[in-house]
């Protein structure tokens, strides 16, 4: 244990998050509707806690597998979400991922109650807002704008 | 406490580093040389743990002030570093920021032993790689292939 972990400090927890393309253009995307709460029932990207020991881009891998049975490759970071009340559960700090489709089947596992492809305009439309877990509304409109301009990061007050 | 927590979950710690440019054409970036353990006495770009309750974004600048007495407006996500490997203390996963100088007189303070603005290609010189901190080394190189190209974006095995 560090002396910062003996100091007793609390720290925001790490965790992951990925923006899932069928296709390399970039307007199909994996979503999720979650299984369990928080937020039960409504619309979220994959992803979930890094465990001790792994990297980020491990963890990402391994949450989209075990939710959605699928593989896919790293193809940029979108931005890291840190506002402390994104998640009811206490601060996470989450690193999202852009990634393409590899291989697999999908299909729902896990923290997942279904997984489907979907239209990201058709995604993105303002009566959805609601039905869209923690800030994975801001975070898909993020996406939305590094798909006209590739290469931007974001962050949650950027 | 969240599930996560009560659980008795251990969790990588958040951490932030900055590549804080003293011209937007970004070849002169501030290094310090570390005061204390671990590295004491090595190059280090500034940084350092993210408080609970507080945003990454936040807490490089805030680490920023703490560390050289200066502001600066941040740019971009440069990457994510979290091998678990990349400090002693256990695993860290930093969040990178670009950054542009905007005010203050540049004065180490708090772990920085002393920080002064110098020439990228300089410290990049090969000879340097024993005198640089953690995994910075490779952050200050992933640096150089992000002015190459623009919006790249990094991790520790990407």
């Amino acid at each position: 244990m560090s002396e910062h972990e003996k100091n007793g400090y609390r720290n925001p927890i790490p965790t992951v998050d990925l923006v899932v393309r069928r296709h390399p253009e970039g307007k199909e995307i994996l979503i999720e509707k979650r299984g369990r709460d928080p937020f039960e029932g409504l619309y979220a990207l994959p992803g979930g806690h890094v465990d001790y020991g792994e990297t980020v881009e491990r963890a990402a891998l391994r949450e989209l597998k075990e939710e959605c049975s699928i593989s896919a490759k790293l193809v940029a970071i979108l931005g890291v979400y840190s506002d402390p009340n994104r998640d009811p559960r206490g601060p996470r700090i989450s690193t999202v991922f852009i990634a393409d489709y590899t291989e697999g089947d999908l299909k729902a596992g896990d923290d997942a109650g279904s997984a489907e492809w979907i239209d990201l305009e058709q995604l993105l439309d303002s009566k959805n807002e609601e039905k869209i877990a923690f800030d994975h509304w801001k975070i898909l409109n993020n996406y939305k704008k590094w798909l006209e301009n590739p290469g931007s990061t974001f962050w949650s007050t950027g």
